[in-house]
């Protein structure tokens, strides 16, 4: 039908304008060219032209064609990526579920209870932290961030058998803008990305201010599949991967040692380097195989933070890499932000750190997870809810919902109901994942969770 | 000399790669048709090639042509603008206010000392943090930030005449940050954007991680020469200008009224978003006109932050917008860092603010400022320093060195002796203020600085 030829060269138009291949003021193709390029009649053209005209895109001028309006919309990242669903858009869980009321149940979200975390060692460091002297209180932090913590930071990742510097190692503001600035240090638009499938919905967002391609790869219980790995790298030529080796988001799987050795051996042949996100290893029971450990931080970038083991409250990320990419990543954040973050929350994180407790607090959450999963995992499985792999620690379990069951409308009537659910294709770059659903187990100890789980399953199936 | 015009191609080359209109694996422009373009002999494009292979970014392949490597190097800032000497890139001043150890003298950073800010409130904040409930301590942020904090600025935001509702505001990182959020939002590399000559030199290293064009129009002690920047928005289009309008840094020089009318009027008609970076306002003895108060935040985006006034240590800044655009804007604070600032900074900042001893912390540091202007600027004259103009409030004073000096070398020589100065051409994007030199006034109470300007401005003449 003729006017859907019409919308499709509206929007090849609409799409041109936004990714700035046809620039304010500037003549568009003529009618006839144009016509003859996309394969459709001139007077299609002539159509989809007036009608973006009307919308105030284009405009005519007389004897001389179509020229794009001078007044460009701004960026919106929901117009950047394939037209999602608001219920499967890769921010309707991270807006959900920061922006809950405090009545709000939230199995979705990717943090612990307030109550499961280290609240008198931060009170005790807040009080500390009212004496200490002016400079620390007033003053920008030196650019590369406390150098007591990166010092802890370092020896930690010795432990792991990842040989590092102090100076190897930047304070960010957060994992996130850690990541985001590696990917403006790395990326220019156009640029492909491997991710895996499924991910950390953020960082489909992330990539998506980025305005790279991005290429998935099936995720399996022993890390990406390798084959898909390495059709990827052939194929797409991409620049960067970005994944959890530890305790994977949202599936909680682990890499094991040969496909971490064989995607090294794959990313050397293809030079691609490696953002290695390793927000949950505090939460392993034992150590896994290390990407950064193993490739000694050739090309395997280290990032971190404290949000899931300490506070969310107190900003703070890091990168691990090699000094020369250190150096340009300071620049980068000085740039950005005029350095780190806070020097108060880099002195708090530094002394809840290194006074004593930290360790038995971790284990005591890692004991209380590692119930939690098993007791969270029969009540789902008598709602008939699988977890597709019980994970060997940390806080997520990734589900099937029995089948004909929509994750997404679930989780958009569970919202109605004041619980927050993290349905499966907002982890999915393929989209193909809406039987799944994420949840956390340390949110999931009130039993109207599981009342409401029913009671929108239930009217799910009708 | 043909020398010259071999390394010429090499560097069109090297420019293409890197900003990647040549990407990785692709054909290099045959050496006929690139030496017509170039208009060069063709052995000079041949010898181009060799060297370039030579040095490992390009390579040949027999029968086939020269092909881009496809490692390519990352973003390196330092090249992405015209090569400068280290004492004139626009990252001097920060890093090296940033990282000077506690025995260097500072008369060229951009902040207050320590012993000038409201400590004592500070610590009341934390003692007063450490008492509160763990949600605070230990989640995330809501997106758009703190609501107490965001209502406080709407009312102080209304007593300068800027009508607005605390929706309209989100808070950041930083006001570093909240330009670099704005920017993402409304550039595309290759956009031209407007900036005073001289401005704030992290402007400039902003915009380099943006890939746009920079267009720099002469500030004068009333704002912008207003010719100049009614030729830059006609020649150039820009899609944004950044200021400072009260207390301009590194000037002192404050926007007259009927400029400020003239800049709205000229933006209106080319439809120029403009940023106002108003970090220096609470430093005014009365207010002057704001641009987001003329233009009622139609056009005008209004930044700010506390690291000037209460704590650089504490990581807060703010956008004020119209509504939809700061939607989009919490979307790309998501994605790029999962939130804005510190909860706990956050309410540090509102109780600091709201518990009455802020008011009172201003007048004292204005009244100390005003004073501390007079006597550096007679120092000063002493020295054959001479202030450009004397400003109305804050702490810079922007002033010529005697004739025959080049700051930047005076710089250099005064970091020898630990004292980080603020050259002119640091400021400047047209790179013609040589004979320039900022002095931050509340840092110079230390009669050594002094001294030292003496010397090295002594050895500097020789």
């Amino acid at each position: 039908m003729a006017g859907t030829r019409t919308a499709q060269i509206m929007d090849e138009i609409r799409e041109r304008i936004s990714n700035r291949t046809l620039v304010p003021d500037e003549r568009l193709p003529s009618i006839r060219s144009f016509a003859a390029r996309m394969n459709v009649s001139p007077s299609t053209i002539v159509d989809a032209y007036d009608r973006l005209a009307g919308e105030g895109i284009i405009r005519s001028r007389p004897g001389s064609g179509f020229y794009v309006c001078s007044t460009l919309a701004p960026l919106d990242l929901a117009t950047l990526g394939p037209k999602l669903d608001r219920e499967i858009d890769p921010f309707w869980v991270s807006r959900q579920s920061l922006d809950a009321e405090a009545e709000m149940l939230k199995p979705g979200c990717g943090w612990l209870p307030p109550d499961w975390m280290p609240n008198d060692a931060i009170r005790k460091a807040l009080r500390k932290l009212a004496r200490a002297d002016d400079n620390l209180l007033s003053e920008y932090g030196s650019t590369r961030g406390a150098r007591n913590l990166r010092q802890l930071l370092a020896r930690h990742l010795s432990d792991e058998g990842i040989t590092i510097r102090p100076e190897q190692i930047m304070l960010a503001v957060s994992g996130t803008q850690a990541i985001d600035l590696i990917c403006r240090f790395l990326l220019r638009p156009g640029d492909s990305v491997v991710i895996d499938d499924p991910c950390y919905f953020n960082f489909q967002a992330l990539l998506k201010a980025h305005d790279v391609k991005v290429i998935s790869v099936p995720y399996t219980v022993t890390g990406p599949d390798i084959n898909r790995f390495s059709e990827a790298l052939s194929t797409h030529k991409p620049r960067l991967y970005i994944t959890n080796s530890a305790l994977h988001n949202p599936t909680g799987a682990t890499i094991s040692p040969q496909t971490a050795h064989r995607l090294l051996t794959l990313a050397a042949q293809h030079d691609v380097t490696i953002v290695e996100d390793d927000i949950f290893s505090a939460f392993e029971p034992s150590p896994s195989p290390r990407l950064a450990a193993l490739d000694g931080l050739e090309r395997v970038i280290r990032i971190g933070s404290f949000s899931k083991t300490l506070s969310a409250s107190v900003r703070c990320g890091y990168i691990a890499a090699k000094p020369e990419w250190i150096e340009a990543l300071v620049d980068l954040q000085v740039a950005t932000n005029f350095g780190g973050p806070s020097p108060m929350a880099s002195a708090l994180l530094f002394q809840v750190l290194s006074d004593g407790s930290y360790r038995k607090h971790m284990e005591d959450v890692r004991q209380k997870l590692s119930k939690k999963r098993l007791e969270i995992a029969t009540k789902l499985e008598a709602l008939n809810i699988k977890p597709w792999l019980m994970p060997r620690g940390g806080f997520y379990l990734w589900c099937t919902l029995p089948d004909g069951l929509d994750s997404a409308r679930i989780a958009s009537a569970a919202l109605e109901q004041n619980v927050v659910l993290a349905p499966g294709n907002v982890f999915s770059p393929s989209q193909n994942m809406a039987q799944f659903m994420r949840f956390n187990v340390s949110q999931m100890s009130n039993s109207q969770t599981f009342q409401t789980l029913k009671t929108v399953m239930l009217a799910g199936k009708e």
